[in-house]
């Protein structure tokens, strides 16, 4: 812990607050790069708990983990139109190597599916080699100018999966497909409730026919685009003459899609489920569920607690219970729980010589509530049923927030008016014409997240814009977004 | 598989066959970047088993993960004046961002000790601090100009680990402790026989004080290093001025130690144990460690095969054996065989009708030797006892292939002889003259690999050095290398 001042509070200054909280946890720091962040290991632990998670989700839909080059010959980017013009403006350009000027500048890699589409047009001939399932981990430049740890980097950490498809039903069932594990990651995992929708044009990904996306509302009520699935359509097969020849026999252009999540990901766990003592990680996402803290005064109780302590630490892992046993000496048992509770470890165990007498535990959570006493007896159990309760009741949590937050059925003045005071999910009917999208954006700085999946529709349907009274053609869900 | 053609064979030409032995089991193929390579779905999977197998022994050793930028600003690297030497001509420069030229130019790492080292002098203050133990897995870049897939990339993936310490004598045995870890993965996982020792200092790390590493023979007898540790002495912590607070209360310098292994290791495992037929992998770095192909003729016998199959793999897999069932229909069994062995799978069952009425599969390993009939009762633990010996069978028959290319006690002349036939790794004085070890370079392009550890040095000390005849100050190992 770099100190032991009191953190900003979330209602003083919640931005303040993220940093602090961030900082004090040890999850990143500023680099000497401008816009990169360093990741230091207890930031880096929970993204290889999410990894591991994201990754076995994947490989059940038959992905299969590959990696392509980090820089990309300018020239492909051009090769898709829209793709290029989304991009341009973030590039950062390698013009020399080894010494010399290239003859041509290779930039590194925003996103991948120009190279990994220029591979695939070699790698498919027949429709028997569709579907063809990619993801690569990876790390990705966006030159960006107003960064902000783990949310907006000009380097991060990222998934991109790049598929095939033999036709639009195929291709558009699986971005779907994605969509929903994204979606199961997210409420499973992080016990972060996300709404699920299509993406307008405006806010569509750079060469693709539609993106899907899953969007969370953070505790300061701005939402957060937390991961995204695009059907390219046959744009980049077109763009890098990926063909196929059909069943039928004849040469056909290949369906893709895209989807990724990134390291953006640790910051919405802090601000979803972050308290004003430090973060607070869901258990199936923390690097240490449990962490022991023995409590002794005598070399004596020392040696009786640690041994007591150590017991019990064996067993939970082996168990398959992440367990950290805190034995550094010289540091007090309340300098233990700060720091613990300030990295958002779910439980914290309390071991001294009265417990050891009497074969208990002493269990604290770090979502609150009274200390408990629980035998050492069959703690295995007790502490994944505590975990497992726990899990949900963070999730619960989150979307009672968010419900609390969301307003439905708006009008241009009840959104203005949700915006003034706390703002959040405002749910309301839209024309589909892209200049009230923007004049809204202008205004209110509110964007649309998404045209919302049925099940987070409304139970009445709007007939009208919210903002310019027309016949609405769909509901859209309305936030000031990160 | 690409095409059914038969591979060159490792005695008419060795490069070619190990090219055509990657292409054939889809290891990697050629990218449009120059001089960088893409690693397709079976290759990565033999990556991501060693990752694991790797990341688990780092952190037995209590290392941490954690991830430091790509883009390192171009002055980092020259306030160490041997580092910016050894690695300036082979840098990659970014020069534009966003746009815009930027004020001074970045480098994609090529290492990351200067980034590192830099966050360290923040983030360690006391002795407390001490040892801090991280490790990345990354991508780097290094200008090459003759490329060859997984040996030799511009672009490749790796772990680089950086430690800093109190002393010389803790960081020194951390370097050993991370050599003695490269060596136990190389054999126990790789089956591949290493010997170690010390970088003489025209080998060593530019910027290192002491550099250790783990050499491989090829069947084509010549050296590959596998993995170096580095002692980097106090030299990056003056540069980046990582101090700390003695537990006597002065203010000294850190030591630091930095390692690494790469994807390199995949070209490794491939000239390893590679046979004319494809490459082969041992049973712990398989993707697949057991195929089961159901063979069939009519359609009824097709429902009864692949029932019996489909038992064997799901019971299989809940045995914790990487297991996959090939149901492809339209594929005669032959063709399957072929493939998979190409891709190296350790062990193939084959399941007809007639095997499904007596209860049994035939097994056929990868390694050679006559099919063998075995009963589905108690299989899983038939073919762990099988994974294991064929695993120790991999590494005998590779120490003992590499002893046989082995000479010990050289004299210049037989020396010269050894290399004009087959070559391999010759041990031998060396007066410790850099001047001898490049005439030495220059006239046969061997290079002294390592001074071996005690464990590898002949039994009989050298006394001369083998090329220049005066007093020889130790023995050494020279060899052709990748």
């Amino acid at each position: 812990m770099a100190d032991d001042k009191k953190l900003t509070t979330r209602a003083a200054d919640f931005s303040a607050w993220y940093n602090e909280v961030i900082m004090r946890a040890e999850l990143a720091d500023y680099s000497p790069v401008r816009g990169c962040m360093v990741i230091r290991p207890n930031g880096y632990a929970i993204w290889e708990q999410m990894q591991r998670g994201l990754d076995g989700m994947f490989k059940e839909h038959g992905v299969q983990n590959a990696y392509f080059p980090l820089l990309i010959p300018q020239s492909f980017l051009s090769k898709e139109a829209e793709h290029v013009e989304g991009f341009a403006p973030e590039l950062a350009v390698v013009t020399h190597g080894g010494g010399k000027e290239l003859e041509e500048p290779l930039v590194i890699r925003p996103t991948s599916e120009t190279i990994i589409y220029s591979m695939y047009a070699k790698w498919i001939q027949s429709y028997r080699d569709l579907p063809m399932l990619m993801n690569q981990w990876a790390n990705v430049v966006r030159w960006e100018m107003r960064t902000r740890l783990f949310l907006r980097t000009a380097e991060f950490l990222w998934q991109e999966g790049h598929t095939a498809h033999v036709d639009e039903a195929d291709a558009e069932a699986f971005t779907l497909t994605i969509l929903a594990t994204y979606r199961r990651f997210a409420e499973e995992y992080m016990a972060m409730p996300v709404i699920t929708g299509r993406k307008t044009d405006a806010e569509r990904f750079a060469g693709a026919l539609r993106t899907y996306c899953i969007e969370a509302l953070m505790q300061d009520n701005k939402a957060l685009q937390a991961g995204t699935s695009h059907n390219l359509g046959q744009n980049f097969a077109k763009a890098f003459q990926v063909t196929f020849q059909s069943q039928g026999g004849s040469l056909d252009y290949v369906w893709n899609t895209s989807w990724g999540v990134s390291t953006r990901l640790v910051g919405a766990l802090v601000m979803t489920h972050g308290d004003d003592n430090g973060i607070i990680t869901p258990p199936r996402l923390a690097q240490y569920q449990v962490v022991i803290v023995p409590i002794y005064k005598s070399d004596e109780e020392r040696a009786t607690v640690l041994a007591a302590a150590d017991l019990v630490h064996k067993e939970l892992k082996s168990a398959g219970i992440r367990t950290h046993l805190d034995a550094r000496d010289g540091m007090k048992p309340g300098a233990k729980y700060y720091e613990w509770e300030g990295r958002g470890v779910p439980l914290r165990l309390e071991i001294g010589p009265r417990d050891v007498a009497g074969g208990t535990v002493m269990l604290a959570r770090r979502t609150g509530g009274k200390k408990q006493s629980f035998p050492t007896e069959g703690l295995a159990r007790t502490l994944r049923l505590e975990m497992d309760s726990m899990q949900q009741e963070l999730l619960d949590a989150a979307r009672t927030r968010r419900e609390q937050n969301s307003i439905r059925g708006i009008t241009k003045a009840s959104f203005l008016d949700f915006l003034e005071r706390d703002g959040g999910f405002a749910y309301g009917g839209w024309c589909g014409d892209g200049k009230c999208e923007a004049d809204i954006k202008e205004q209110t700085k509110a964007t649309i997240r998404c045209l919302p999946d049925p099940e987070f529709q409304s139970e009445e349907k709007p007939t009208t814009c919210m903002w310019c009274g027309r016949l609405a053609i769909t509901e859209a869900v309305w936030a000031r977004a990160y």
